[in-house]
């Protein structure tokens, strides 16, 4: 059976409870807040001033929507997740538990006497279209700009993804990875777990790079890495094939340049 | 004065402040939901319908219980903390702020055309008698079946474990280590932090992993392994010692290839 | 434009919403708990027993103070971020969403029988002024005594402070870097993301570690360190660049000893 299909059977079977259709008397909607038809509010969620928020929503209690924030359709928010000021959010976007969307990006200003200023973060977090993001996990807002999470990218539990980030269509970005700041992603990319990348570069599009591996420059469509810094995946199988023969290789070493140095001796 | 009697001395004279007994007014109980004796829950606590919940039970403000939960006696919750749909929850349990006990796993079945489609995550997670989870640590449910954590495993701060896993009797799992879908840790195994285990593969009784490694295969009882990807820790303490070593290596062994020219020239 | 000055400029075109002062009826605040003036408390926040909160405090919804916590003045808590019992902050803290500041350490005390005994941790957390902490960060209190982050750090998102640890005047410490328990940080330290720290040792004033170190001992004043153990970052450089040669290198010295094998028989 493929893995679509087994997908298709299983949800035959089991269908995760939908909470009620209302507005929870205990939840907090501000009343200039617009909601779509058949919300189910949650008690203890809040909603802030201006928010709009489409059709069919469900926000599980202690959802946490901030102030001017945009919601499209079939939102589906566990609880303790939290939609930050102004983000803008698509259609049919799942948020697993104690998610952040649009937090502080993480900017700061040196002073002369090397405390540091923060710099304000003016921009947004927008997550597009038939985006899911697991528990945990924070997508920072932009300094200035936006950050983006683009249609139908999947983001596991306890990512960070830094200030002006993108993440490119359907990709999927694997537990406790990190982006920093201005990081593009392209389309179709993986990121395996405990994936470091530093900021201001670009991942093209169907890139792969495997677990623990830390990204410094850019990587070409398509390609395969891995390490830390990390190289072709390839030539890394190679290199971390013989990095237990080193100890080995060193001895050896010294070894022929003993015999060497018999040898020369004994042409000098 | 051993660990053990240092704990126990200290325990004499520090005992953490407890809530009062009783339901708070701003606490939102389904009707449905069964509150053994002596229990404290906390303004904003949320407990949703036919859970079932044991004696002497503390919930800080804000932990959450979704529907048909179940847990047992001496349950300690503190604020924020998540124990998802239909989980099951053994005796004297602790779990720190923000703790998410069964959020969805990370499954998803590619389409043809590259997207992405949502397996619904049927499964739930157990945790069984004597864990302690620290803080915003994510134990996901399973995709069918159970993920599970054995009796007395202590388990520290961001930890993700994946859909599926099963961690151990009496494990120690430290801060920032993630476990992939389908691992199973035998009893007693230490993982230092920021460790990462790949999905579908087993670590034996009484294994040790350092901090950082990388587990890509099975690892034998008792084996202490190391690095990225991991080997015998003892080989890799010698391979790490001679790395820095390797450019001035790579320097011999061309001088050598030179020496070694020159007398064979001499030769013909 | 310099950094600064950016910062200034940006400020004067943007600043974040600021919540409505007053204290939202749906909060719950302990009546022996003092507010200072012009506090914005919001709804389904918690202020327990005992708090002292200073001046201009903004409290987002759902953010919970422990009993017992003191609080400066100009404190700024995002939604879902905790303050736990008896923790002191000092002044213009911020708190992005999620942040648990005093959350248990992780210590436990092994028994004969393998199980492990909870050790209380009697400690707290003290946070100095201007101190800045992004979303899901974890800052543990101690077993005994204080965890402390000085005057002026900054601490980036899902970032695990142990216990006892001491983070250094004006520290800048990047997404998803552990540091274990007793780790003491000087004045000025830079950890990049997902740096991982050993407890009971000091990482001197001014040194640098970059993305992905693990650190096991002490580190000098001014020193830049990088890699998994990490050394002089200098030295790492030449070694990794190196790396990837190695499958080729341990093939030429296999060459090198059959070809000095070969005029070592000759001479014979």
């Amino acid at each position: 059976m493929r893995e679509k299909d087994f997908a298709r059977a299983l949800a035959l079977f089991y269908q995760p409870p939908r909470p009620k259709a209302g507005v929870h008397p205990l939840a907090s909607v501000a009343l200039s807040a617009r909601i779509g038809e058949n919300a189910s509010i949650g008690p203890f969620a809040v909603i802030g001033e201006n928010v709009v928020l489409g059709n069919n929503a469900v926000l599980h209690p202690h959802v946490v929507i901030y102030e001017g924030a945009e919601i499209g359709d079939d939102f589906y928010a566990h609880a303790h997740a939290v939609v930050r000021e102004h983000c803008r959010i698509g259609h049919r976007v799942i948020l697993q538990n104690g998610v952040i969307v649009g937090g502080d990006g993480f900017g700061f200003a040196k002073r002369a006497d090397g405390t540091h200023a923060k710099i304000v973060q003016s921009g947004v977090t927008v997550i597009e279209d038939d985006v899911e993001i697991q528990t945990l996990t924070s997508v920072d807002r932009a300094t200035v700009g936006e950050t983006r999470v683009k249609r139908g990218a999947k983001i596991d539990s306890l990512v960070q993804i830094g200030h002006a980030c993108v993440v490119g269509e359907d990709d999927i970005i694997c537990s406790q990875t990190g982006l920093a700041g201005s990081t593009v992603l392209g389309k179709g990319v993986l990121l395996a777990g405990q994936v470091g990348v530093s900021g201001h570069l670009t991942i093209h599009d169907g890139a792969v790079i495997y677990a623990q591996s830390g990204i410094g420059g850019d990587v070409a469509a398509g390609q395969v890495m891995s390490g830390s810094p990390a190289f072709e995946a390839r030539d890394w199988l190679r290199s971390i094939t013989a990095f237990p023969k080193l100890p080995e290789l060193l001895r050896t070493v010294r070894q022929l340049e003993k015999r060497l140095a018999t040898i020369e001796q004994g042409e000098s």
